[in-house]
């Protein structure tokens, strides 16, 4: 191209090659192969439709078929990455390489390059989503029953089970897998035919092309095909939402596998041992795990700030092929991390126990069982119960250790009069197993709404995992038969 | 309740008042009505259940139907909204205050009052978001044949029409009003039953508060009932992802409002009289459009980090409730400007005509009609109308003055031959309207995808207003039947 | 106005007043006091330099001299606060209001009101982050030698004080208070005498209006003076990194606030009760300081969004208007609460030795102590220790139980040989306290390092204190004075 | 390592590879020069305190000095690049490498080397800066005369000059390289000597290896040195603070750049031709330099959302690592490309005349002028321009065609006598020359107090050079003397 330049055109400047070209070169990797196909579709859509002559969309056809990643070298030397493509096609097969440009921006094979990327990065993350529900869901069946006293504020609430507690994470992972998944349909739909604002005049049927790449649909108004990017804020909204629930129990699971609450362990292969410490295992996958969500948050607010511009500005898109595909890596790898964690976590079931019977998380079950036999108000209740705990605690005593009397004891001095709970209802509101075993309304810790639980997530994990499976394979489909195709081509033209 | 802590309890310190209490109070306003609802709904549900004595519950039902704001007062010295209504209603009614907190955690009032509010303000967003698609499609058929030439980096890039690009911006708009709904789908679902961890003792059918209130379902996991925040998070990125679509429309008309550009004028009352210069009227509205966007990304900013926490932990919604429906009302009122800014535009047509005869936004289209007749590759002819461009630019031509002589003049020195186009196929690629005419695919500008275009946004924007019409509808409904049957059965008691 | 309008000049556009005109009338009440000695200088300004009839001097002083919220009403269909001012004005004395905008744009005076305001809540914030060092200073003296595991990854690292522990928090706390003085030198200097973009005829010394101010020096570049904002990013970036600093302490304090950590008590005024869980104290502070630096990360990076225009739009200002000065108010209320936090917080020595005893957190300076008696090197004796811990976990035991012999034991099966430590040396790396004596060196745990940092901090932090305060001085004997001058001019007119 | 782990020590999981090590390895490349000086510095100091013995020391020194990046490898299966070095070194040197960790936990070998790394970094960006200011205040020279209308809202408000324009944007840029050498101060203070939590038993004096690796100071609190990132904030808000002010100079041009203004043009080799347009040369450097200052904002949200922790989090430094140089680098090409973008702009003086020709940007000057010489108020003296403007622009008259019979007209009908100004005062005012000659007061248009500005920018830029000079040269002169040490340690080993 240089040289066709002549004089006039001179070189670009030293710092544009690095601030931009390098930019846009460093992101190659993830452009090339949907380059690739979007090139092989557009030359083929071109042949079809007899604008480009046959021996030159063969020729064509040949060098994108063989171009690799470092045939192309993407030195930003020249320019971005289509121009890399523009200079080493031409260098191969001359001006038969000028026909690639028909009717096509060179924003649209980028932006066509972008979505096939990305549909195949929302479709893995989700069919990651659905593994990490459930391995989630399995810790929760295999600790369906294993009491514990779950918190708010860090503080004893009530009993539970660490089955519930686990099985509450899935939910909102699930729901993001399917988030991915309407962004897969969003990045699914075809900008091809777009021209550079309102179409072209060669082209008059847009779904040849997108046919051809495996689009579902045809990206209406043209302007829009180009330049829409709610998607594109969804998709890194949703990485974030992702990553900030593996965040919170990785959180969590850094304060349970700390010596003082010895709730939980993680395996060895997901710890680091301090270089100083000899005695210190470090829940490094923990922190990795809290720390890139950071990052992505981070990533969801760069986003949102390129955007803000008038509209149809170019690095509304060029920093989005920058960024994207990386924050979809860190979102899968996290994504796999946490479910490796979660996998081969070891709760301590005799240390939850204990924690649980020196605390006092069986009051409000108290207070509710008082009301109810004694038809006193909840808030009187409340006050005679927090009165019978202080006073055992003061005394070093646990819940276990709540009689009728010291309730009568209590209600005295506040209603003046006793309450004489039954001590067989009382004790059923101090056992924590009991307690949960009243959890039997939708989505409580009894094993009856747990196990429909647990068959819920599973059900919805393994239709999400199998939403994303087909997408993947429809993808590759699409993908495989486009390049057959042109392989055809050119093999008939060299019969 | 100060009362009743006597000693034991000192009272809340002045700066927690103030950073804590003083917060939430601030934020009453948006939970009040569905705290209302919520109380009614829950003592209701006792009643049915029999737990608590009928007496009690009528008063205080009927306490709660004369709460207004200003009987409640919400003064942070009582702690949060939920102490200052507990406190006003203890002081009306006494112990059988008490009975309002049975089987309910103060998070859970609140968690339902604060989706009680949501629902509604993402329903009036999307029916918003309705009303600028269908103002942009009304604009844009009014201009469906104004041509203009439409830009890139702010260069003449190819004949268009003002019709094609106002209509660009109503498909993302669509697309967020339909996630807005999504989200109230996800807000219209009930937390309510869900105790403070796993659900309670007093409760085995969470499906009838649910219905009171008018949620079309049940959030199963207790847990995650009290805590999921996803759907915040696409709540508060698709209120940036439709305020940046509105931004850059801004930005475009704050360009095209200059004098230099002068291809539009916003109607005298969205603009502001300059106080210093007499001869300025200034777009005034275009800069709370584009600010207002600013903050909305910060907002998610904000909303994500927020969430960087372990799990369950109160400052999680705290923070939600505080700044959520402050930036929904942000949304809707930039929202309604906007549509206020595009229904009164007036765009200047001898202007845009006038800009577009200067310029050489016909190029690409000669470039594809010499490839096309001529037989040359769409590198070649791209080189060969850039040299007759540049030469008639350099002589203060446009590309009207294009003839068949002077392309073959540069194609003599390029390729050494003439191309011998015929005048009237040149004649037909340099005229804008022929241009626009051959944009006959999907989306394109020609007056028949247009008008394809124009009818499918006004029946997308119908559906869509309509949507979120049944579903204000729905809530109203449900409300109002809450508040009668709370009514009757005062009425009843009262005889 | 509206009358002089005639019917050239529509009412603005409701839609304009709820978007526009009302978001900066809600935010009035920062601005008013600034602009009315805004006023007063400008007015003064212009009566010592003739420009202005003295009688209209005498009014217009007069009624800013009057001039209340309740007066001015800051109705946004009036306009903007500006506008407001302007009607009520020129309601009381006719056209002499109009002498006011004598060579003054009303951006100017709005900016001049802005940094009047800020420079304030710059001044006290450092005040109080000046404070908040001192407390964790006292707290620090108070248990400079309370031992205990500090920690990484939430795992016992090394014995070390609660005392040096808190004391690392007052070092960025005093850094981020040095910002925010550096701020406030940024904020105490004066845009007044811009005009519109380049100074204005009537202007020739803009000293003098500086001066009335209070203001430390004069912006020179006029523009520069009108639309800089990189002090607003980095006050923004400040308060955020003044919360994080706080957040980090109130999330370690929530861990240590658990029953199964137990290592210290937020006295009961910073806490909640649950309203179901009677036996509950929620750290309700702790999650109101950790949600408010999420809603300040949120506001960083809203301001840096909104700065994203070109250069000059009224927008960038506008909304730095409407967010900053509550983002102040956040950070002060948070700073000062955290103070309350830390002056009364118990910590619970003895289960912080015995949570210290039953791990090995020495282990670290037994391998230095081998390496340095044994000539070993580091990652050998390392090893030996690991193993040698390894051994004791595993029976139950704790660092307290190494001997010599067990070292020889592993040495022996990792080296071939023993080491032979003497049981004094090693003695003295297995006690804590001895430990933490041999930290010596600047910035250790040791007691005299301590003793030098402590009093460095109080200080430092005397240092901050009196540096806002002489600033805060300074602004009210500039502002009194400035009214004192209205006043007398007033009078004598009145005389 | 592994080999001597035994069984005990499984291999990291894959996922954690992934996830944790790969991210960090990819960051090896900005800590490796870094990490080398940071060894050489620890070893010299153990050999000066004969903690170390000779030969281990001499081996430790020699096999740092030969470490390339290629010789260490950095494979993320060994773990985080200093485990990669522990490997390498062992695998050269066997257990005399063990050395290197006495007294030193991994991560201070890190924070050094962060530190040694982002000091140069951020002393370039401050050259970088001050060269953007040279260009800009040499562009402002080029055009200190050079008329046309400066804007608010993109609406012309008063004639100016280019140069005052320019230069208003070098006053940031100075501001924030001076900010940038603040945040330099910060980084070069040493962490060295700080131990895991609170110093070591090893290290008496923390000032040797500070002073070694050229740091100006020595963090004095152990924990604070480790842990502290108020710095990191105030440098990425500062980046983005850089970024923004480029951000918006860069808008104005892409604005100024189209053909309807035509004010400007951007040199050749900054542009980058359409691939598919012929006409067109798109401002593509304008383009980078606004989505990169997108990015910039988001690496400041993800920068504060990953110090959203408990205190003392490896996450806190381990993504500072991944995020701060890539930061860092983008923001030094952004600069380095402004500035040449400035540097070769060429301003269409021609139009801008014809620009301010055509509007009434005198009209401020004009009602200002009626004020003094006429008697009236400001407000009075505007509504008559007003009047007069609005009459001349509906008869497609501009400014120059005031004359005071139009404004007696006006000024008849609005105060029912006419104000006889002369109709040489007028055109005084009239002239942009003339208005632009009155702005003489600091900071102004007029020729004079430009002069002033220039030489002052010119001053400021080349003292901000000469510092950041001073502070690389200063670096570069302490790293190569701790080379040359450790080689004369190396040399005379071998004798």
């Amino acid at each position: 191209m240089t040289g066709t330049r002549g004089s006039t055109t001179p070189a670009p400047a030293p710092e544009l090659v690095d601030a931009g070209f390098g930019y846009e070169s460093r992101g190659a990797a993830a452009l090339h192969d949907g380059l690739n196909h979007a090139d092989l579709a557009h030359v083929l859509d071109l042949l079809d439709r007899e604008i480009i002559p046959r021996p030159a969309a063969v020729a064509l056809l040949r060098v994108v078929l063989d171009a690799s990643m470092d045939a192309i070298g993407y030195d930003p030397r020249d320019g971005e990455p289509y121009n890399s493509r523009e200079r080493a096609f031409a260098a191969q097969i001359g001006s038969a390489a000028g026909w690639l440009h028909a009717g096509r921006p060179r924003r649209e094979a980028t932006r066509v390059a972008f979505r096939l990327d990305l549909r195949r990065r929302a479709a893995h993350l989700a069919a990651a989503a659905a593994g990490l529900a459930r391995a989630l869901a399995e810790r929760a069946g295999h600790h369906r029953d294993t009491l514990f006293a779950d918190q708010t504020y860090l503080q004893h609430a009530q009993p539970s089970t660490v089955g519930h507690y686990l099985l509450s994470f899935a939910y909102p992972v699930i729901r993001d897998g399917r988030r991915l998944l309407e962004v897969f349909d969003w990045l699914n739909a075809s900008p091809a035919g777009a021209g550079s604002v309102n179409g072209t005049r060669l082209q008059r049927d847009r779904t040849t092309v997108a046919t051809r790449l495996g689009f579902a649909s045809v990206i209406v108004n043209t302007r829009d095909a180009m330049w829409q990017v709610d998607g594109l804020v969804q998709l890194a909204s949703t990485l974030a939402s992702l990553a900030l629930t593996q965040s919170s129990l990785a959180e969590d699971l850094e304060i349970w596998a700390s010596p003082e609450f010895d709730y939980a362990e993680l395996a060895e292969e997901y710890t680091r041992p301090s270089v100083l410490m000899p005695q210190k295992r470090n829940p490094y996958s923990l922190a990795m795990i809290r720390g890139t969500t950071g990052v992505l948050i981070g990533h969801v607010a760069g986003m949102l700030a390129v955007q803000k511009t008038p509209s149809a500005r170019s690095d509304n898109l060029i920093f989005a092929y920058g960024e994207m595909p990386g924050a979809l890596d860190h979102a899968l790898r996290m994504t796999e991390l946490t479910t490796g964690v979660v996998a081969t976590l070891t709760v301590n079931e005799a240390r939850l126990r204990e924690a649980l019977a020196l605390g006092f998380s069986q009051s409000t079950d108290v207070a509710e069982q008082l009301m109810v036999s004694c038809g006193i108000d909840y808030r009187t209740a409340y006050r005679i119960v927090g009165g019978a705990v202080r006073r055992l605690a003061a005394d070093g005593g646990s819940a276990a250790d709540l009689t009728p009397a010291l309730i009568d004891e209590i209600a005295a001095e506040q209603l003046g009069r006793p309450l004489a709970i039954d001590a067989a209802t009382l004790a059923g509101a101090v056992d924590p197993a009991a307690i949960v075993a009243t959890r039997v309304a939708a989505g409580g810790a009894a094993p009856e709404p747990m196990d429909a639980m647990l068959a819920d997530v599973a059900a919805d994990a393994g239709a999400l995992a199998a939403a994303a499976g087909e997408r993947l394979d429809a993808v590759d489909r699409a993908e495989h038969s486009l390049v057959a195709e042109a392989r055809r081509v050119v093999e008939e033209a060299q019969g």
